[in-house]
């Protein structure tokens, strides 16, 4: 059976590989600034009319306002943290993603990726206040952007590709709703060690000529204990929400199929 | 005579390297895309209600609205490409910098900026359409937003600290309005050649780990030769602008300093 090519597992783990680097510059982005813990507190953002949330909270909100309204969350792997955006005022054709979900906003880890995301800064920013508010919140939005595209995008992926070269064995595990012997098939211990190494490398590689006089270094062992913590696990609980969700009544994925 | 920190040349030429490595990931951001022509022409945009706009202005203004309310322009080195923006609704407070400018607008070489980018896209990109408009005005109006930071901040900061180490001199030159001259001053080929060396060497670090099967790669010559066309000129050109308008009645320039 040959798979369309972006249901080819190599093909999935080269666009993980693209969006690791999302990742990785947004995160180099924010470190340049301290924690800032005044910027998470709600009633102390400083901004006019919105006197009970964080300056975060309402970056977070505005920019994804925006992305609402020029469509990104019509790709399947785009996934808003915040509720009620306005709808897109534009519509761009897509190529059908091959997905087998009836919405796929059944796959929503968001509120996850937001509470690891703050441990994540308090061990990678230099602790402290620096007055930087603006550009921290504008970089840990990109940063959340980058990390939940990444983990929705290789739940849906990566789980459907796998259904899709053995049905029998996987409808009947999705049938007996057996979680524990999903997540054993899906763990492949080598490919997440292959990718933690990949992504200490290329966290060393991206900042090989980083002057250090004016420039905050990312630690690479930092990010490696997140991807593993957190990046790795949370792909995979949503792969297993993507298969107990997964439409029987097709093998072709009839998703919604715009967006751009 | 001591500089202030932020105003010692070595300083301001770390920082700009900082600013280097913001525009070189926005870029590789970009080239993931194609030329996608469609998006720059107006009347094309796909955007409701907007039927006038390119998709790009359209995005390029909704991006500048939301970092206007949020206080980006109020620091020095950050220059909008739209005019009429909304007033910030909250307010930082941020070290002076240092600058003996009344109005930092004085410098805008935004409009320079833009023209010059349009023909980076063409010659960075593959050209055609992809449909992805979404993520390519995106990812261009990161790229302008470094260029532009990276141009202002050079401009102003490297001529206020040239002045200030022979504030004779520059005056001098000022007061006969010698542009020439100051042109001559303020070219320093062995600096712009290290630079050069370094945005080369840079764009390929950065990509060394790139998977070519999904990834498109930056092409380092066409960066190089944008910075030697576009950046490094339209540097110096902000600094006789800078100088041209600099404060005579202070030394040590009292800016608007709020921002963040």
């Amino acid at each position: 059976m040959v798979l369309p090519r972006n249901l080819q597992l190599d093909i999935i783990a080269a666009t993980l590989e693209g969006f690791e680097e999302d990742i990785i510059f947004s995160l180099v982005d924010r470190v340049q600034y301290r924690v800032n813990g005044k910027i998470y507190r709600k009633g102390r953002s400083g901004f006019r009319g919105e006197s009970r949330k964080s300056l975060f909270s309402i970056r977070l909100r505005c920019q994804e306002e925006m992305d609402a309204r020029f469509g990104r969350y019509c790709v399947a792997e785009e996934r808003p943290f915040t509720r009620r955006l306005p709808r897109p005022r534009r519509i761009a054709h897509l190529p059908d993603p091959g997905l087998a979900l009836r919405d796929f906003n059944t796959v929503n880890l968001t509120a996850d990726i937001l509470r690891g995301y703050r441990g994540l800064v308090r061990r990678l920013c230099e602790s402290g206040d620096d007055g930087h508010y603006g550009s921290s919140v504008e970089h840990d939005v990109s940063a959340l952007q980058a990390i939940s595209r990444r983990i929705h995008y290789g739940a849906m992926f990566v789980a459907e590709s796998k259904y899709r070269t053995d049905p029998k064995t996987w409808r009947a595990m999705i049938d007996a709703r057996d979680e524990k012997g999903m997540m054993r098939l899906l763990t492949r211990p080598k490919v997440e060690n292959a990718v933690i190494a990949r992504v200490r490398e290329k966290v060393a590689a991206v900042q090989k000529q980083v002057n250090l006089r004016v420039r905050r270094r990312l630690d690479p062992e930092t990010v490696v204990r997140y991807y593993r913590e957190h990046v790795i696990p949370l792909t995979k609980k949503g792969e297993i929400i993507y298969l107990l969700h997964r439409r029987k009544d097709t093998r072709e994925g009839r998703g919604r199929h715009y967006g751009g």
